[in-house]
């Protein structure tokens, strides 16, 4: 805290300071602003359904109840606010969560250090933070590893780099080379040291959330942070219906703060919520209604999301899959939901089951984020870098799925009907039989009229045979190595550097190392 | 014709026999019924759009005008019908080609050998056709050549046993060792033969679209034929805005036996139409207007199918690229104006400009085939088996794609809210912290709750290694041969086969062979 108050005095007040470091940044490198959507949402539920769902998700909140476990505090809060607490068992009276969660904000800022980089989550927008979470990574040469600290700032550098990603994201793989109780420390370090887009914070204890909020308190300033919301953390629902201790002394940390949460049900459906589609949607609702009301009975105002972590499973393995129409319902039908409520939704992501970058891998990965995009997806993370149901993280699907990522900023910008886009002097002009390559309207269009991959191959067969006959996956280890070979990090302070490394270095000192 | 009369009068009148036939089948394989979406379409295309299209379009008509190359009769039949014809420029009047459009039906039967096989096109329906047209087979043993009559016999084959797809196409890929004039007769015969789903007809002279016609009615027999359609066959526009004689041709032919086409631009973006989606939406809605238009005068109340084959090119190569943005987004455009005319919607397919049936091929294919579904697509050519923007047909990816169209089925049929999809009983039963597979209603429910895939790997990481660490190209290399060596000809009558083989000798030994 001292360390955090003396560095803040340090520096120019709010993100002022944050301008001009990104100002003298010696090298810039490209980032597309996050998307605000000119088309629809796809609408897969009919209002009917919406209708039955929103009730059943009252009367699951109502009859059976959520529990929070071992936490005291938030069931007192509960008693406080009308709830009926019965042992750890809160029922929630009918329309209580939905009346709380009304003063989470629809849309907020989450602040980077360089502002330009500022993301808003919420209305139109969609924001694409990377992979999280896994604790093995792939590399065409290596092959399949547990993932290390290395591995982490080797995503965080891919991630700074890549054109359609607007976020750090935050475990963007398990550095198992550092001990459970301290790697928090690093990752966090990681994000605000190579990256200067916006992060997410640590969860995995209420201690290291508060680790989080500290060290982005040197980062940003004290009072910047108090005012702003400069992490967004992914705090899960132990689905179904339960809210540990671990996860909600971690969203009290945050909310406390006024630092934005995804409160997201992690859901295998068949598994850990019913074999149909709009069972699960009813209990994914109930879970976050009941996680949001939580938050604001920490801190109202504070910003939330709804989150709908969901996949099925396959019921001759029991293993998770991904890319399935089912989870593809899912992620349409609980964008609906969001939005009766109000709330930024997070769902989506390059899912797949596939343990290589093939094809599987990328059916699968497309049709999660085609889905995302039509559902009204707010915030997506895991939008690049998954492999193997999210147990791994590979450099070059991170760079296929971050090409693709793309596609979705155009797809999102709708058809402009201006009269350039009508271009009714092109057909004028070049008439029936003729070629609109050479044509005036194509000559003055044609460098920003299409999107364009910075990965795929459309050369000719015989070139393309010449170069190697390479695949994706070998292109996308080439482009791995180019980036990173010409990566060079955002300017960062000093003092602010070194006040972060003194922060660790404190933390790291007062504990031994856990690794379990 | 003696021949087709010869046979008709032996069997049973109309489509009765057909059904018996069918019945007498040694081994049936599970097709799939044709899909009729229970979801809504995907408009991105605004009410203004809309209008400022359809406005443009009825200009290009009326003072761009089309041209009908090398056409008397095409010509004076539009001036019969008002139009300003010049030289072998058309200029249609303002309303002219969707009135006459109107007489068009909105939805029509295509029959099949195999009653049980009927797609119906148009309304909510979407019938899936694999890959046509090209030169090329590629399969992960041999490599890349020139296709073959035994290629093309393989793929019929692979159609015939595929669940998902509902008919057998055209050319499934090009049989380059047999003469380009006498190979139309080989590649009808393989669809009748080798298959009981429902087929294409040659569109490459009008003699070959009228050998169809008489190979049909040897099929279904002539009086059959005469009041049913039993092919749909593919009339692309020579972009921009022309209409050559062959193709023409071959629609006349079409058209006067009441057989249906599908009318479609094809269109590389940037090439063939100006470089914007608004003016390609432009051009195809004209393009599609004259055709079908056209088709009417032929023969009112003819099927007709609004087609379209559009993709964007690479500013870069000038290749043309596939599952971009800007395609996407015409799908979707195209697939409003479409239904603006109460016409059956032909656009999308498993579309990629990749070599190889690798990541690339998979997220370009899951693009286009997510675009196509939402989209409203009726009838989707291409639907699998493309690679290398439609110049290789592949063994495998046919397999694989055709294992992505499962999802297509399941994805169309919306989110069912019926009580036992809402599932409260399970959701009471399993309560917090519970787990849902073994409760009563995941064991009611579970064998057909989830869609499965008959192709991709879920299996935990170290039995797909010990089975070989296989990508996705090697299960469907494996699939590929399991579905040949189980491969068995539907019950085609004797006295029928034996007819189509007479009519085919008859015909090659009525020409020399030609190979330009």
């Amino acid at each position: 805290m001292a360390l955090a108050e003396e560095t803040a005095a340090r520096r120019a007040r709010g993100g002022g300071g944050a301008a001009r470091r990104a100002a003298r940044s010696a090298v810039s490198f490209e980032t597309a602003r996050f998307i605000e959507r000119n088309i629809p949402n796809f609408d897969i539920l009919t209002p009917e359904a919406i209708e039955i769902i929103e009730h059943n998700a009252e009367t699951v909140l109502e009859e059976i109840g959520v529990n929070f476990v071992e936490n005291p505090a938030a069931l007192e809060r509960w008693r406080q606010a009308g709830a009926d607490v019965q042992g750890e068992r809160v029922h929630i009276p009918r329309g209580l969560a939905r009346q709380l969660c009304a003063t989470a904000p629809s849309r907020f800022t989450q602040h980077a250090r360089n502002p330009a980089r500022n993301v808003e989550i919420g209305g139109k927008s969609m924001v694409l933070a990377p992979v999280y979470g896994p604790p093995f990574v792939r590399d065409r040469v290596a092959g399949r590893r547990y993932a290390t600290m290395a591995d982490f700032e080797m995503f965080v550098k891919l991630g700074y780099m890549s054109k359609w990603l607007h976020h750090s994201g935050g475990t963007v793989c398990e550095p198992t080379d550092i001990p459970v109780n301290k790697r928090h420390l690093d990752m966090l370090y990681a994000h605000m040291a190579l990256s200067d887009k916006p992060f997410m914070g640590s969860v995995t204890e209420p201690s290291r959330a508060a680790d989080s909020v500290e060290m982005a308190r040197i980062l940003f300033g004290s009072d910047f942070v108090d005012s702003h919301c400069v992490m967004t953390s992914l705090v899960n629902i132990n689905s179904p219906l339960t809210f540990d201790s671990v996860m909600m002394g971690a969203l009290e940390e945050y909310a406390a703060a006024g630092q934005a949460c995804i409160v997201s049900p992690f859901i295998v459906g068949g598994a850990m919520a019913p074999v149909s589609v709009a069972g699960t949607l009813t209990q994914v609702l109930a879970e976050v209604l009941a996680g949001i009301a939580y938050s604001q009975l920490i801190r109202p105002g504070c910003p939330m999301i709804f989150g709908a972590f969901v996949t099925s499973i396959d019921m001759n393995s029991g293993a998770p899959t991904f890319g399935t129409p089912e989870a593809s319902q899912i992620t349409y039908g609980a964008g609906q939901l969001a939005r009766r409520l109000n709330l930024p939704y997070r769902s989506g992501g390059a899912f797949t089951g596939s343990k290589l970058p093939d094809a599987q891998g990328a059916y699968e990965s497309a049709n999660s984020l085609n889905a995302a995009l039509l559902s009204g997806v707010n915030f997506m993370l895991h939008a690049c870098g998954w492999l193997e149901g999210g147990l791994v993280a590979s450099p070059e699907k991170f760079v296929m799925d971050a090409d693709q990522l793309g596609i979705l900023h155009k797809l999102a910008e709708g058809v402009p009907v201006d009269d350039n886009a009508q271009a009714m002097g092109a057909l004028r002009e070049v008439g029936p039989g003729g070629h609109f390559l050479g044509c005036a309207h194509t000559q003055a269009n044609y460098s920003t009229a299409f999107w364009r991959t910075g990965l795929l191959d459309y050369k000719p067969y015989e070139t393309w045979s010449e170069e190697g006959a390479r695949d994706t996956e070998a292109l996308a280890s080439a482009k791995v190595d180019r980036m990173l070979a010409d990566y060079q990090q955002p300017y960062l302070d000093p003092a602010t550097d070194e006040a972060l490394r003194a922060y660790m270095a404190q933390k790291k000192a007062s504990m031994p190392d856990a690794f379990l």
